[in-house]
């Protein structure tokens, strides 16, 4: 059975790490350290087992005392709840036990995003090691489906680029004024977002003072995008996504065009989709969101524009790849699924400058 | 009678520079300063007139030796060519009486860009000071128009995002292979396109780990961009142009959408176009260009892409926005102008890392 | 009589700031919007009187509901506490009217740091307006002196470099173990460190990839870190000071070298001193503190080094210059003020990466 | 028999490079490539081999049509000169035979620094394997030694630290006037000099916006520092040298502190010392050189104070640690052994902004 802590129970959600020697793993670390109804239990990594997190991560000295520990070892399976800020591919091995010890899985990777497991294998070119749970899956973007969370068993957590972009895209979308084949989406992203990996096309001296592409034969983030997409539309969508690498450290900036077919007030779309949403701030007409605006925070800021009154419509949508694209999506994705306050612990305001 | 030094004779180049304490004055000493058939008469500045220009800039300690000189009293009327690096509105009140005086103008800055007056002063807010000479102008982009440079009294240097759209979307534009109707160009540029005017939102910490659009209702570049486009066409061309700024010195990368309406091998057409263009490089196929990559020198590099060999053709143009956007394409026009082959002095190659 | 929360009491201390539109001035609302125990009445701004702070400042939406309000009419008598986030000069011309109402005040300029008021007016070349309140001001780095903060009316914020040096320094100062004569801080900043003004020597295009020393002939947090360190030593200090402007926003870094006349255990001197400091952390022998590991939190962090076993120490010292170098230090400030833990609203874990 | 190319003469010099992938490489390349008498015959890779360079480095496109060969077929032995611009301890396996081909041999590394070979394996972690080249090597800093160059089989070109350092410390050095214990190098230098090599701690994400000390225990510049200082002093040189790395792509700024023992004038000092110094400039009293201000050539910027007109002098010396500090430096070394003037090929002027 599954564990749920009502809302206002004092007891601590019981909190596991696997991979947490990458950037979503130190972010969520962060985060959780602050949060008050959740307690880490422990934080796994293979390779550094033994070492103090905080010798890492110096930003966590006095707030983290936990060591890495090796994953065969580690209490995963008395946790309520493990996220996996691990490669894509190590969840889909692992969840199962996990799930059937009734922890609740997160992943913060790949593993579970794709519904279709062949669409998957192709894009992530490997088997996949338990499609039945994909099956069972929630893709959890809480502002589309925050109603099928809290009885979930496995969370995929949803990518970077896909919540910038389905953010954006949505109200457009769900309200079919749109033309569904041609939309596009021109993405940049901090460097952050290529992982903690060493690499030289990742190093300071290659990507600072430097712009550029990549990607743009095919990403993996879109069939992520169009499967979220056309399910809201109902039908296909056609989508031309082109990322960027571009040189700050964290922040998405998704700059998204699509032709209206029907005349609508965009910006009252926008405002009264996202009303009652915490998350997601629609600001005022004419604005142009900086991603330092929610620099190390858990929000969406999204402007819309209308360029010279014609139909074509110019949507710009900014989030932290590190929070509201992976951590702190993550968290709140947690919130929901032990029945808490959905801004719980996420409440810290962005660094700017 | 216009000066013209036949190429290969050993007379210098008579050049003055108007307005030499902004970023495109001091990309266009450097240049000069090394063009073997160029020499740097005057350079002025109302404010810093007296000031060591090598004071201002300790890059050229050693190598320019002139001050600032007061405009009121600079020998401008004595030199073959003088330049702008001036801001918007500036050339076109002095234009007249250096042309009148034999002198050859390449203004860097709008005055001269749009042919439609109306047009113009709609976009600039200003009222035109000299119209006659926008009519006799060449908006001079070499890859386009090189013919009828060397008989211009007044050259309109392109600005930077039209020079990097141009050239990405002209081959396909020539050959009337796409929808003219919906083109989009998702434009980055590096900080240094705003100038070296002290403004709050160009700071280091405003600008730097950060990401933004701007302009969005309408930039000046976008009539400029049309009337280019659409001059080649044949037809009116419909386009989004959405600029951010991007923590980068130098650099713009523009990222251009497109709708093919016939099956042609598009790599094969920009090759083509471009084959004999010494500053435009078109990239073997599946390449992603970096800003870097053209950093401090005169290229315009240029990848075609057709994701899923579907009907969106995605360009992909880089140039540094000093240089081929700037002081690099109006020392090429300065070579076409006196009959010198265009890369004199144009030989740098790309600084990396 | 100066009002006083007794610790634990829920009533919120009401606070003002003067000049909230710079970078000092964010930064406390950034802190003060998310302390338990303030509640902010009122900002003030001249020139942005009426506009939304998170209009300026879009990190705040949702979270800042104030505008700027004229200084004229804001209702700082009805503070219990007013910050100066103001230029030097400001403070020292409304601060008696306000200690007169009964209201405490913070300068986190620097118009109360420096006891001797002709060295101020020599530095700040301007003339004091009350001598007699920089007498009763404390000069207030709770490290050395927590104990004389809670009676005072006028606190003297200490400075951004003489925070980190100071502390940095302390150690082998008080324990008498090093040759007064001859220390040297070699310090770096981060660009945030020289404000929010319009200025070219700060641009992006100016400041990225650059690195350069300034104020080498004399700067101003020259005499406050004299007289600091001579205080604490009890005889004069002669310090070398050389200040360096780096690329990043936040941070400064302190390399300090000091020749011992003792031998002594720096590293147990060092964790001694500052054992029950919840802001000092002392890193185990052989570290490198980085400034992000203290981005956006209070913290400084320090590692001591005796290169080869000599008798040159080398101490490494870091803080961020808007939190402990500035608004962070004055929120903990006014934590002593009125009774509360030193760390309350103060306890966010730094950004990293 | 060594060849040497008589000045004037206009055969062109066969130039080989081993280990072309990392930064000095690109940036002898790109040096070379632009050198009128130099003639690029081979460069190698073992695990590039077959490689075009420009594919690796998109800069060289059109200038560079060279592939990487594997070492072992690479016509080495038939150059007339062969850059080492690999890691440690390769030069010295290869040199003996290229040596005894009549190649002469510029080493970019540190093989044939430190005359003291067991000081040298004490800091580089290995055997010598030819100690006999390291006594005949000249220890190549034009400034210092140009006449024991052109005779010279092995050059060992200084690291980039040591540059700066020593040409900033060199003429108090040589003049006697300050006491030789007690000498601080506070060195702050881009992440370039890291090299291409794949670590975490040059990401991007680690090493931007950040800035840290490294090595403070001790780094393998230090040898070489006081070995050069203290056979120009005469004398053993005492020097607490501590590097830092700071978020730059190219560029060292040493911070240099000594203190007088006699009084001098010490503008006067270094503007005669380096009068004839081509790439040494000497900036007017008061300045602050900046990095940027020599970023791509080969020009060390020196400027000199004594704060408050005390017995401290502060010496600022910055170089490009690419060029003066390695590809550039070694260039001028190849034209001063072929009997060319020194600044041949190096007349680039730096790129600002």
């Amino acid at each position: 059975m599954i564990n749920l802590f009502p809302c206002g129970v004092s007891a601590m959600i019981k909190v596991g790490i696997v991979g947490g020697t990458g950037y979503t793993g130190v972010e969520l670390l962060r985060l959780l350290a602050q949060h008050p109804d959740a307690h880490l239990e422990t934080i796994t990594s293979r390779k550094e087992a033994g070492m103090a997190v905080s010798d890492m991560f110096p930003n966590l000295r006095g707030r983290v005392g936990l060591k890495f520990e090796d994953p065969a070892h580690a209490p995963l399976a008395k946790c309520d709840v493990v996220f996996f800020a691990t490669p894509n591919g190590v969840a889909m091995q692992q969840a199962r036990a996990l799930v059937d010890a009734g922890v609740r899985v997160i992943d913060l990777a790949a593993d579970f995003r794709i519904k279709d497991v062949s669409v998957w294998e192709k894009w992530y070119g490997m088997q996949h090691a338990c499609p039945d749970l994909v099956k069972e899956a929630v893709y959890a973007l809480p502002e589309i489906n925050r109603a099928e969370i809290p009885g979930a068993r496995v969370i995929a957590n949803p990518g970077c680029y896909p919540t910038a972009v389905q953010l954006g895209f949505l109200p457009l979308v769900e309200a079919g004024v749109i033309e569904l084949n041609g939309l596009v989406a021109d993405c940049k992203s901090g460097v952050s977002g290529a992982g903690r990996k060493a690499e030289v096309s990742t190093l300071f001296s290659e990507a600072s003072d430097n712009f550029k592409a990549y990607g743009v034969a095919g990403h993996r983030h879109l069939p992520e995008i169009v499967q979220g997409l056309s399910l809201r539309a109902g039908a296909p969508v056609g989508l031309t996504f082109v990322p960027h690498l571009t040189p700050l450290i964290r922040g998405i900036h998704a700059t998204l065009y699509a032709r209206l077919n029907k005349n609508v007030d965009i910006q009252a779309l926008y405002e009264e989709r996202y009303a009652n949403e915490h998350f997601v701030d629609v600001l005022p007409a004419g604005s142009h969101p900086e991603t330092r605006s929610v620099r190390s925070a858990n929000f969406c800021r999204i402007a819309v524009h209308r360029p010279q009154g014609g139909d074509m419509v110019v949507i710009l949508s900014v989030i932290d790849n590190l929070v509201k694209g992976a951590a702190g999506q993550a968290v709140q994705n947690m919130n929901i699924l032990f029945g808490l306050p959905e801004s719980t612990g996420l409440q810290q305001i962005p660094i700017l400058p």
